[in-house]
This record gives structure tokens, sequence and C-alpha cells, in this order.
């Protein structure tokens, strides 16, 4: 079983992604606890390359071939492997996010992500988790990370309401595959909706 | 006017894209001087990626992206507003490399190292110029020099005798773009066969 976390920046997928990690482990499953941009050493090297620097550090183009080659490096060297041992894996962000991001809000090359996912990726989830949520409230807990990994944030407000609105969207293109959540409460009680899910 | 230099490691690429590049610059030429991969900010980064580290540090899929990658920014960020001010451009290197690299050597993928280029890059050289040369003797050449950047060197002989055959079929498939050249002679005289070409 292969689920991943998605949503706009400081919605709390990572939080999401290890608790629901730690409550799949206490139902006895191997679980393999991921994130992307990176999760495998190469792709954790192009991490570093997408989510620090300027915003205008890359087009959206270049953007986009970048997370697909850290996607083809986790993919084969980390999430194919833990799905063939029968493990589960959580992926904090996959796909998704770059149908979003750089499908409808970095750039409009929605069609150029398919194109791409299609021909060198091709993997989709058993379950996505979008965690909704006020992007003035996210912004304002993200930014407060102060990781240095802020390249996206840097963008704004108006971009995360465009983040948002993507993300909706999306959960309507793929009924059987994503559910929405509201990511407006306290941690423990976001978990609880999400293991609702399973 | 768009000038590339193709050919197998230690065949003498950057020398004699130095040696035109000066060459063209004495006829009075706005001249860049480039090379694959890198060449702008971004695809120098990329570029460190990839010429480092172990050989199976990427699989080809991935190697693939990256190059794909690295020459969009690239092109967007230097050969295209270069040409598109009138200068000559001399590229140590370009799609071509990808094309016998990824596309029969390190991998079989020329039909996606074809689909990608169609789909980010969509741009050829007006001259490609292949230096033709004894993997043996360009091995030693290269090897010789100890840069670090030698994740492909380490592959071996036998394959850069795969890429040698590599660049002299696509030079038959593309025969008005890419000429051959041989490049077992000091560099004074290669340089003399090249520019007997402009
Ligand atoms: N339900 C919540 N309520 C309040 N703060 C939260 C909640 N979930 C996460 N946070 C905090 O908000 C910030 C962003 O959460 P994080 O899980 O890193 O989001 P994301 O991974 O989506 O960017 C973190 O500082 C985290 O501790
Ligand atoms: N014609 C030549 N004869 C002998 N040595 C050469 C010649 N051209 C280049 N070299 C040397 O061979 C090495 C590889 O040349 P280089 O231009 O860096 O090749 P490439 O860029 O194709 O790998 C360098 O040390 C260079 O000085
Ligand atoms: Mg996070
Ligand atoms: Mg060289």
């Amino acid at each position: 079983m292969f689920i991943s976390l998605e949503g706009i920046d400081g919605s709390g997928k990572s939080t999401q992604s290890r608790l629901l990690a730690e409550a799949l482990r206490g139902r006895g499953h191997d679980v393999v606890l991921t994130r992307e941009p990176g999760g495998s050493a190469g792709a954790e090297a192009i991490r570093r390359l997408l989510v620090e620097g300027d915003p205008d550090r890359w087009s959206p183009e270049t953007e986009l071939l970048l997370f697909n080659a850290a996607r083809r490096d986790h993919l084969e060297r980390l999430i194919r492997p833990a799905l063939a041992r029968g493990a589960w894996v959580v992926s904090d962000r996959f796909a998704d996010s770059t149908r979003v991001y750089q499908g409808a809000t970095r750039g409009d090359l929605r069609d150029l992500v398919d194109r791409l996912h299609a021909l060198v990726i091709g993997q989709e989830p058993d379950l996505t988790i979008v965690i909704d949520m006020d992007p003035e409230v996210a912004l304002t807990r993200g930014l407060a990370r102060a990781s240095g990994e802020d390249r996206f944030e840097e963008f704004g407000l108006p971009f995360q309401q465009k983040l948002r609105a993507g993300f909706l969207a999306l959960a309507g293109d793929f009924p059987d595959r994503i559910r929405v959540i509201d990511g407006m409460a306290d941690a423990d009680t976001v978990a609880a909706r999400i293991g609702a899910l399973l």
C-alpha cells in the first residue's frame, strides 16, 4: 500500500505523515516513511537544488525536469523495492505536487507534466490524502520553521491560494484515489480524520 | 551560428572548443564559449551531480532527466539569449552526447531521449563537429587529468568503444549537420581541420 500526503506549504503534511507512519507501525505493518523531493540519496541531493535559493533560480520547465529526476530516483531506489517486499510506503508529497505546482501554479504546464509522468514515472499512490487549509494560517506556520528550505514559500500568499485551489481541483479529477481532509484543527484531531480513511 | 563539438572522453573537445572560439574571435565575431553539462549557473550545479561520484550513482533514466534539466537551463539562460543578440555560440558537447551516452551506451533509451528532446529542448546546433579518435589513446589522455570529474571515464574502455561507434552512427543520421574529423594529430593540426569546415 502506497499512501501520499499532499497540500500547500505548512498544511501539516510532514507532521501527519509521521503520525500516520507511527499509527501503521502500531498496527504491525512494515512502514517506510519518506518524502519528496528526496527520499533517496540522489533525490535528496536534487532536493537541495530545488528548495534552496532564489524563487527565480529555475524556470518552471527546468524545475519540472529536476522534480522528475528526483522522483525517478526515489521510485527506483526506495519506493518500488519497499512495495516489492510488502512494506507500506507513506510519502510526504508525490506526483500530485508536481501537477499542482508546475502544472498549474508556477507554470501552466499540465500537459508537459502529464507527458513526463507517463514517460518516466507511471506510478500512482493507492491513496492520496490532501490536507486542506487556509493558506494564510499555513504560511505563518511554514515560515516560522526558518529551515532555509523556503524557496517555494517565498512565492507568497496569492501563490499559496492558487495551490490550494489546484489541490482541490485535482481531487475532483481523481475521485477514487484522492481524499480531502480539513487540516484546520490540532494535529491529533487531523490524525484521527486521516486514520478514519484507512 | 551555434556550433557544438562532440566525441568520446579525452578526444580533445575542450581543447578544440577553446581554439575554435579564439579563431572566431580573431575573425571579429562575438563568441560565447560554453560547455555541457553546465554553461549556466544552474546547469553547472547539476553538472556536479552528473560528473562526480560512483558510476552507478544514477540510473540511465535519472541521468537522462538531469541532463535535460541542465540543457534546458543552459538553453534558456545562455544559448538562446546569445544567439538572439547575434553572437556565435561554441559548445563543448550538446544534445548529441545524450543521444550517444544515454541513448545507446549507458542505456538503450534512444526513443525516450528523442521524446524528451522534442518536449523540452527542440534546438539543434547549426553545425556539429565530431572529433573521432582511438578510445585507448583518448582514455589515457582523459584519465591523466584527474579532475575528480571522472564518473563517465570510470565506465572503462569497452564503454568508450561503444561511444565512438555511437558518434559515428549518429553522424550518418544527421549528414547535413554533423561533420566527423580525425582527432589523431597534434592540437594545431586538428584545429586546422576544424577551421577548414567553416
Ligand atoms: N494541526 C496543527 N496545528 C498547528 N500547528 C501545526 C499543525 N500541524 C503542523 N503544525 C506545525 O505547522 C508547521 C508546518 O507543519 P508541517 O507538518 O511541517 O507542514 P508541511 O509539511 O505541510 O509544510 C510546523 O511547525 C508544525 O509543527
Ligand atoms: N591533439 C591532441 N594531442 C595530444 N593531446 C591532446 C590533444 N588535444 C587535447 N589533448 C590533451 O588531452 C586531454 C584531453 O583533451 P580535452 O580537450 O580535455 O578532451 P575532451 O574535452 O574531449 O575530454 C587534455 O589533457 C588535453 O590537453
Ligand atoms: Mg513538510
Ligand atoms: Mg572536456
